[in-house]
Formats: C-alpha cells, sequence, structure tokens
C-alpha cells in the first residue's frame, strides 16, 4: 500500500459528503461565500470537570499542507466519476481563510468554541472530517491524562500504551496530548524524537527470559546502562526478583545508578509495600518503585487508599484509549454565511433537544478572571463587536437554564482565542511540548479545586452574553416562523 | 512538526526498553541469536465467540520499510546518549527474518498464534511493538465490523466514523478494518482511494444551513448528482424534511435516481416507520432509508425489534473506536531460542494466573474441519515436527481444563499459518481487499451459528496437542525447580 502512491496526501482525507457538498456549492456558484463555522463539543468526558485542549499542530500542519494530488484527482475522477469541470477547480483549492484557535494546553469546556474557522463554503466544508479527527482524539487523550495527575499528585506518571493505541498516528499523538495533560515522559521513541519530549524504557521479561535468570539479565544490562529499573516479576516477585535487584545492586555499587524495580503483575498494593521493605531493609532507601498492570486514575486512588507505595505510575491502554469512554463528540457547525448581498447572515441548527441547538453568529470567548484572588469566574461567550473589558460589571447567566445569573465586578476578560492562520498563511508557531505542558499546568491554576474533582465536580459556567443570547432567540423564531409557514402551506 | 524531519520514518515506533534491550544483547554478542516469538491475544473481545484478524497488509509495509534514518540515528546519540559503536550497529539494522501469518481475514481465537516471528533476537525485539499497535486495533475493527454485520442480517452497514477515530491513521486503516469484517462502504475518502473500497456519503445538515431551506438545498445537490439521498432532519423530519424530500423526488421523476433519505437524529423506530409509510403512500416503495444516530450492534438489534424500517446502517463513534471495549490485549512472547551451542532451546514464562503462562516452543496451527459437514471442530496447536494429516484420529483437549476432551476422525487438518516474509523479503501478495471481506465471510461458513451470537456464544476448542502439551509440562517443571533452587540456596 505504501508504495501504490508516491503523491498521496490528506486532502481526501474527508468524509465523502463533504466533496459532493463542495461539487454542490461551485456549480451554484457559491462555493467561495465567506462563511463561518465553530468548532466545540456538548459534553466533557469522563464526568470531568473540565478539558485540555490539544490538537492545534497537527492541524496547522494539514492545513499548511492542504492540496489535491495528481493521484488524488484522478481517484475521484476514475472510481467515483467527478466531471472534468470540476476537478479543474479542485485542483487549485488551498486553505485560504483565517482559523482563530485556543492555544493547545488551555482549559476547555462545554458548548465553547474551541476554533473559529473564517473561509470560504467550500473550503471550510473540506476540512471538517480532518479538524474533527484530530482535536476529538487529542484533546481526549491530553484530558484523560490531566485526570490521572489530578490522581497521583506528585508521583512521576509514564505513558506506556503504543501497543494498545488504535494505529501509529494515536500512538505517537495520543503520547505527545498526554504530556500537554502532565505526563513525565513516554515509551513512545518516536514521538520523543518528534515532540522533543522524554522517551523512557528499560527492560521486558523477554530479557530475563533470553537469559533464563533474572541475575544474568540484570547484570547483562547493567554493563550498557547507567541507569538501571530491574523488572522483578517474571518468575517470582517477591522470592526472587526483588531480592535479586537488591543483590546485583549491591554487587555492581557506585558503578550504575540504581534507580529501583518495576512491578508489571500480581497484586501492587501488597507487593509494592513488601518490595518497599525489602528494599528500604537493604538500604536502599531512594530505590524508585515502578508499577505498570492496567492501570487508570481509578485503580491508582485505590491502590493510594491501601497505601501502595510506587514512585512511578507506567500507565498504557487506558490512557492512550480514553478505555472509559475513547471518544469526545466535538461538532463543527456553521454559525454565519455571506448572504446573496455579500453581508453576514447568522445561521442556526435547531434541535429537540436544547443542548444541541447552536448557537449563531461570529462570536468571540472570554475567560473572566477575578482580579482579586486570579481565579476563574467562567468563561463568556459574546457578539464579535462586545468588549467585555469596556463594561463595569457583566450579567452571567447560564446557557439552558437562564435563571441561574450572577453579576460579576473586578474582573479581566481574557480573550482565548488566537488568529493562527491568516489568508491561508500559518501565523502562529507552536511552543515546544513542555512548553506547553507548563502552560497547562498554569491554566488549571486558574480553577477552583471544585472543578478538579475526578468524581462529581462542579459545573464550571459557560455563559452567554445578553446580545449574544438575544441573537440566538431571535434565530430560532425565525426558524420557528419558517416551519410553520410551511406546514401551513 | 511535518517539516521538522524529512526523513523520519517507523523504525523508531517502539518502546524504548526494546532499544535498551537490543544493546544489551549487542554488546554481550547474542543479538544475532535466532529467536522465536509468537503474537496472540488470550481473551476474545466484546465477549464475542471469535475474532477477524487484520493488519497484515500494515505490518508487511512496516517490514520492508524498516530501517534507522540518519535523523533517527542522531537523536538516539545526541538526546538518548547511546554509545557511537552500538549505533553503528544500528545504522545496518533490517528485518532479515521470517513471518508466519495467519491470512487476513482468518477467523481467530484466543491463545493461539496469530504470527509467528523467527528472526534475531535483536530484530524481534525492535518490531514488537509496532506489530502489536497495528494488530490490536485493525483486529478489534473487524471484529466489532462483523459483530454489526452478524445483526443486521442482510442490510447494509456504511463505516462514517472517521471524526472520531483515534487520528488520521485509525480513520483508514479503521476503514479497512471494518470492510474486511464486512461493511460495505466508508464515508472516508482517502480509505476509499488507498485500499480500493467502495466511498459513500451524500451530503450534511450545513448543506441546508447554506440555503436555509431543504427545499432549495436538495434541488441544488440534484443538478450534479444523479445518486440522491436526502438528509431530512435538519428542521422537522415528519413535517418539513421527508415531505420536500417526496416533492423534490417527484419534480424532478426520472432525471435523477432517488435513492431514499437519511434520518440522523431523534427516535429511529418511531421516525423510520413513519417515514416508510410516507414514501410508500408516495409511491417510492423502492426508496431506502438510512439511518445514523450513535449506533451500535445492541442499538440495531433492539431497533429492529421495534420494527424499525432501515434498509442501510451508517455507523460512527461506536464502530472506529470499538466503544465498549476499545482494545485488544494481544501480547508478543518468546518461545524459543538459540542456545549457546547453536540448538534452539524452548522458553516459558510462568504466572500465578494459568491462562498467562505461555506455550513455549516452535508450533504449528491448524483448524480440525469435518470432512462431513464441512464444519470446523476446533484449532489445533501442535510442535512444529507434527502431521495431523497423517494420523487417523486425534485426541482435543481444553488447554487449561484438561479434563475437557474429545477424539476427532475424518478431518482435514488446515494449516492456518503461510510464510509470508522469508529472509526479510517479503513474498506474499497482500489480495485486494474486497477479496480478504469474502475470505473473511467464507471463513465464517465454517463456523456452526452456536459460535457467531452477539450474546453469550459458545467457546470455539483451541486445543494443544499431547506433546506440545507435554513440552509446556515439562518447561514449567524446569522453572519451579529453579526458583526451589534460588530459594533453597
Amino acid at each position: 500500500m505504501s508504495s501504490n502512491y508516491t503523491d498521496d496526501s490528506y486532502a481526501l482525507h474527508t468524509d465523502l459528503y463533504q466533496i459532493n457538498m463542495m461539487e454542490t456549492y461551485w456549480a451554484e456558484g457559491i462555493h467561495n461565500k465567506r462563511a463561518i463555522f465553530e468548532l466545540y463539543f456538548r459534553k466533557l468526558p469522563f464526568g470531568n470537570g473540565y478539558a485540555i485542549f490539544a490538537g492545534l499542530e497537527r492541524v496547522l500542519d494539514y492545513l499548511r499542507e492542504l492540496h489535491f494530488t495528481e493521484s488524488d484527482i484522478a481517484y475521484l475522477k476514475n472510481e467515483l466519476h467527478y466531471k472534468e469541470d470540476f476537478l479543474e477547480y479542485l485542483k487549485d483549492v488551498r486553505f485560504t481563510g483565517d482559523l482563530y484557535s485556543m492555544k493547545e494546553g488551555e482549559t476547555v469546556f462545554g458548548n465553547e468554541p474551541i476554533m473559529r474557522i473564517e473561509t470560504t463554503l467550500a473550503e471550510a466544508q473540506l476540512i471538517e472530517t480532518a479538524l474533527l479527527n484530530i482535536v476529538n482524539y487529542q484533546t481526549l487523550i491530553a484530558t484523560k491524562a490531566s485526570r490521572v495527575k489530578q490522581v497521583v499528585k506528585d508521583d512521576v506518571v509514564m505513558e506506556f500504551g503504543s501497543r494498545r493505541a488504535h494505529e501509529m498516528d494515536a500512538a505517537i499523538w495520543g503520547a505527545r496530548a498526554a504530556v500537554i495533560g502532565g505526563v513525565e515522559a513516554t515509551s513512545n521513541v518516536r514521538a520523543g524524537k518528534l515532540f522533543g519530549i522524554q522517551a523512557s524504557g528499560t527492560h521486558a521479561h523477554s530479557l530475563v527470559q533470553a537469559y533464563k535468570s533474572e541475575y544474568k539479565a540484570f547484570h547483562s544490562y547493567a554493563k550498557r546502562h547507567r541507569d538501571c529499573v530491574f523488572l522483578v516479576d517474571t518468575y517470582n516477585t517477591l522470592k526472587i526478583g526483588v531480592p535479586t535487584a537488591i543483590k546485583v545492586a549491591k554487587e555492581l555499587g557506585d558503578s550504575i545508578n540504581f534507580i529501583g524495580i518495576r512491578l508489571d503483575s500480581g497484586d501492587i498494593a501488597f507487593l509494592s509495600k513488601e518490595a518497599r521493605r525489602m528494599l528500604d531493609e537493604a538500604g536502599f532507601e531512594d530505590a524508585k518503585i515502578v508499577v505498570s498492570n492496567d492501570l487508570d486514575e481509578y485503580t491508582i486512588l485505590n491502590l493510594k487508599a491501601q497505601g501502595a507505595q510506587v514512585d512511578i505510575w507506567g500507565i498504557g491502554t487506558k490512557l492512550i484509549t480514553a478505555y472509559d469512554q475513547p471518544a469526545l463528540g466535538a461538532v463543527y457547525k456553521l454559525v454565519s454565511i455571506e448572504g446573496d448581498d455579500g453581508k453576514m447572515v447568522d445561521t442556526i441548527k435547531i434541535s429537540s433537544n436544547a443542548e444541541k441547538v447552536t448557537t449563531p453568529g461570529r462570536k468571540k470567548l472570554y475567560r473572566i478572571i477575578d482580579k482579586e484572588n486570579g481565579k476563574a469566574e467562567g468563561d463568556y461567550i459574546t457578539l464579535y463587536d462586545e468588549d467585555p473589558n469596556a463594561e463595569q460589571r457583566i450579567k452571567m447567566f447560564h446557557p439552558v437554564h437562564t435563571f441561574i445569573s450572577k453579576f460579576v465586578t473586578n474582573f479581566e476578560a481574557r480573550d482565548l482565542h488566537e488568529k493562527v492562520v491568516e489568508n491561508g498563511k500559518v501565523i502562529y508557531e507552536v511552543p515546544p511540548t513542555m512548553e506547553i505542558q507548563k502552560y497547562a499546568k498554569d491554566n488549571l491554576n486558574l480553577l477552583w479545586d471544585e472543578y478538579k474533582r475526578s468524581l462529581n465536580p462542579e459545573e464550571y459556567p459557560v455563559d452567554l452574553s445578553q446580545k449574544c443570547w438575544d441573537n440566538k432567540m431571535k434565530n430560532i423564531q425565525e426558524v420557528q416562523e419558517m416551519v410553520n409557514d410551511f406546514i401551513n402551506e
């Protein structure tokens, strides 16, 4: 397959209906109408109180490179039978618009725009699938990692999940997202190389099997590796593994840096406490205990409650696949489109479910920060031309349960969107991954602890301004009138 | 990121401990010892009675291309501080061994080798992570798709999940795996191009929003597309959507091919029955009803029980992410290694859990097929030099509960492994995806229906030959003696 197309591109990494719609718009001459789409999710994953945005780097790569190659066009022509005239148009399609986005590492909540895409109707349609594909996954994993970090507190967490990731991209981009969410290192070497994050690992059971002896295996390993973590559960953890690790560490003394041992099976609570005792008695009070065995934030919380003696947690399957909720439901909705007279007209998608009704219009998103305590009071969505910073006090009310409201004064309204692509040109440089991790950590400090509990957190307010709310109501009314007219026709 | 390295490769797409172990083996001069590893999973996913193997095409691509590029070596040197002598060795590493594998589309069960890797110890270690990464995901999705197909029976199923897939590789390889499992088409155009599978799709809500009218949107769509499926739930499915679709279909008559309508929200059982009635009354008895709304095999079974009138099922999130069990736990275990005298020595990994004890030795895997009824009696694992076809009858017994056994006569023992790579050269050509789909379907016909129920299927027998069993017991005993010696030292 790799050899089938030397010019394969991501332009066709989209749902077929996007190309059908592009063709319809193009044939009608409305493909270049200005359109504004928003990308957002409705519901936070894992019952968490917040999410951590990730995915911008990959989105920028994708937009930068976006164009139909010869083999893409040939496929559309020969297999899907698109006509020559439309294909001629496609050949020149690039992303020519603007992208406003949160920065990676930003704390994000339901029903607020992570990205705003302002470009031609046809281009906006083409890129929908890839943007959702990227942002949904990476944001999900960054959020899962952040949940794990909330539970382990100051312990170190390593991402070990490549072998269970959903194919190769998920292994590396998932590792990066996990680091953004706070994880210290990954086992995936390629992720280490590509993203400047720490690659980490020691040895597997097969090393011991190859020597048929832990003693020989540990000694051989130590010959070339100063930093040693010995895996101790190949035959019998407490009777052979730990004693052998201690024996080898004593024999080799200062010629190695005996970091500690790793447990990969059995009852972690019991084994880690016994291993700790044995290490301490042998004088290795500083030796670390690394564990890995189908862990997630729930098991870690329980193991800690049982007094497990663990310093470093290796998390595989359940982090890289977001096992307990393996999809984030971000959507991509049209909120405004150029009318026949060249003016922008807001649009809405109605649903019988109030939460699924879209919020029309070109909008801005602010985080309202209390100037006294430095904490976030909530997020505030306004129409584009509003400026909350010019106001003395703002009224924030719940976007569905509108009777819940509060006034806020003495605040800073921080614009959460940055223009990252302008007229098709990427104008934003993604910071190094470790800086993004720090940015995410600093952002979380804006939140009260109540929003950060892993179980039943408080709901963080995401509110609409009065103008934004009124505009939504007006649009709903228009659609209702249209529906009534249709039925009474 | 895409621009950081022009020579990025998959050689570093591995866990760091693999490279550490390679270094240890290399430093000790045992890296070129012959080693045999097996890749298998222990437990079938989703409580299903079988799995469908997928992933070989990608594995062959990976092995064919495997080598460390300049930037890979530079990263290992500059960031991870591997020494020059070892890096010199890595520069020449290629996959030089043999790969025996099931063909894609093969029905596969727990505890039987999907692949057998026979190569140098160092190479076998390097490739473990990528092989598991690929096979775990693709096999999981092919199996999930097959479950869906068991439930929909003769209805058509389309894979719609790109936007929720775990990053870009999962979207396309997941689409291919879904087709192998029996799905008819995918929405992902790139998957259609790369794998020769059917890409499918019509239009989204945004088309209707762009025109602010279903009537205008359907007409515009029909101008360029002969095959029309109209999405009818943007405003009000039964009051506006379906009537408008019927009106437009009548107006356009034979100038289009009115395939039908699509429902994407609301109560599918109720709406599909009403829509069916309306279409029939309008004379469109042949029009199809396509539905898509968070579906999986469980909801489909329920909708069918309620008499939902659906012809085509679009399955997104829950198929492409294997939502209810998003990871398959395949492992990769050393079963034999060259000893100091050049002879192969079997190895075992002991565990307190009987199911986790590996089965040592170079082995073959046969499907025992009853010559009278053509059905599979079970799978049979033998040591390499056994030939069940030369025997009149074989005794099959359960590998854990050994008291469960039966004799089988008048059978064909079909070898399930094919040599696909020989001395590092790929000697097998992967068939076109649609042929693999047919192969999978034919294979499933070998199974009694009892193994194919989506809920509580019978357990299909996977048994060891007497010789294979005796060899395992001998290896267990040796380890136990070694453990006892150590403790009594």
